[in-house]
């Protein structure tokens, strides 16, 4: 439908930890000529923070209960100290780019999460129509690069804390009404492993019956279950090839150098 | 020479201390429908921030000391807390508006500051090239509001903190050149004050010789030195009106009815 091709590279965590790695990973995407959006988490700096200010963090089923001091942390680590110290290694690398978080140009949109039982605080749960894909296509024809970090607003005066594989998946899914759209998750391993202790165990392709079986018999592990539940929402909804890889195999990726990495398919 | 109208709005660190202050401001600059800028500086929060942190701040001629610490708390706070605050807030008011450091499109490269006897830092200086004007045109055309923060960098990967009232300066000098310039400069003060303990003694207008005389006489005070000096050159480069107002002033000085405020002229 769409010709023009566009990728979205989620890193994690790990990835922006170590500052070394995230230079060299930031150096090496510079290098790409197709147009792409980073989508960046928070990594240990927001909790390194929070403990050196005596802010207890919670955690709930793997999710950061975000009280109102917690959202102000996440937002000073997240939208200020991590997205600008990308957004100007990118540009000294000479990768024109602009940093974001979902309250800019109302870029991402989402609702404080209501729960029955838990009160996950100041967290923001999104769709794909909370984004304005009109803004970014404007930016990327303008022949920037847009750097999306994990605070979003309700467009009513408040900031949330959101899910940064969600932010991805959301962009991908929306944007895919206007770009032939490749969602990339960056990480810290080679893929989808069949023996989370081995790291060459990699699962090369992976499809929904596969994935249902591996989740049900136990070989797909707690933390990996939403990413991919958001991958294979992805490919549903329109976005035209996903893949899980590690962060320093990204430029082997897009060359076709390496075949370490898993590809989601339908 | 230029006919579209733009307002280079600049509110001071005492406005967004005061949390309810901050959100009356932006309501009421959320009604303003000449398109503007507003640029905004710190406050207190950094300096609470860095004491929480125990990292101590040094001031030489009222000027911060940025060592790597600081600039770390200035990135998080300034780019971070609070322009995605003011962000969140305008949208709240309807106003679509787009949070900028320097960094962000290139828009404002500074040079790390190099003094013969004082090292201040991570801190940049600007002049009128610094400013990527194209891509502010381009984001004000998309109906955007920009909301610049005093974090600049250098190009080369450096974050550099920039005194705020020279970013506005720095924007209103180098966008005369596509539109018709008011800068106003909003604080606590309802203009520049003849006698600094009355705050009814508002000079109207200040021209550049009545400024030599009082600034020799010792009328005009040591912090308005620069924000004066700032304005006067902006007058000579282009800008066509600067005015020095209290920010709940604003409104009423646009509207006209008003009549307390300084007007700086050649």
């Amino acid at each position: 439908m769409n010709n023009q091709k566009l990728l979205i590279i989620k890193i994690g965590g790990n990835s922006i930890d170590n500052k070394f790695e995230l230079a060299q990973f930031l150096e090496t995407i510079a290098t790409i000529n197709t147009p792409f959006i980073l989508v960046h988490g928070g990594g240990k700096l927001a909790t390194d923070l929070a403990e050196k200010l005596n802010i207890p963090q919670q955690l709930i089923d793997g999710r950061r209960i975000t009280d109102a001091e917690t959202i102000k942390i996440a937002t000073m680590v997240y939208a200020g100290y991590i997205n600008k110290n990308i957004v100007a290694l990118l540009q000294k690398n000479n990768k024109n780019s602009l940093g974001l978080s979902g309250a800019d140009a109302n870029l991402i949109k989402t609702t404080k999460r209501i729960h029955p039982t838990i009160d996950y605080g100041f967290v923001g749960d999104l769709n794909a129509e909370s984004v304005n894909t009109d803004f970014l296509e404007n930016i990327i024809n303008f022949g920037l690069t847009p750097v999306v970090n994990a605070i979003t607003h309700d467009g009513n005066g408040l900031l949330l804390n959101t899910n940064a594989d969600s932010i991805a998946n959301a962009l991908a899914v929306s944007l895919s009404s206007k770009y032939e759209v490749s969602l990339l998750y960056c990480f810290e391993k080679k893929g989808v492993l069949l023996d989370p202790s081995n790291d060459d165990s990699v699962i090369k392709t992976l499809n929904h019956q596969q994935y249902e079986q591996l989740k049900n018999d136990g070989t797909i592990s707690k933390g990996m279950l939403p990413k991919l539940d958001n991958c294979f929402n992805a490919l549903q909804n329109g976005v035209s090839a996903i893949g899980i890889l590690k962060a320093t195999n990204l430029l082997g990726f897009l060359n076709k150098t390496t075949h370490e990495y898993t590809t989601i398919i339908e």
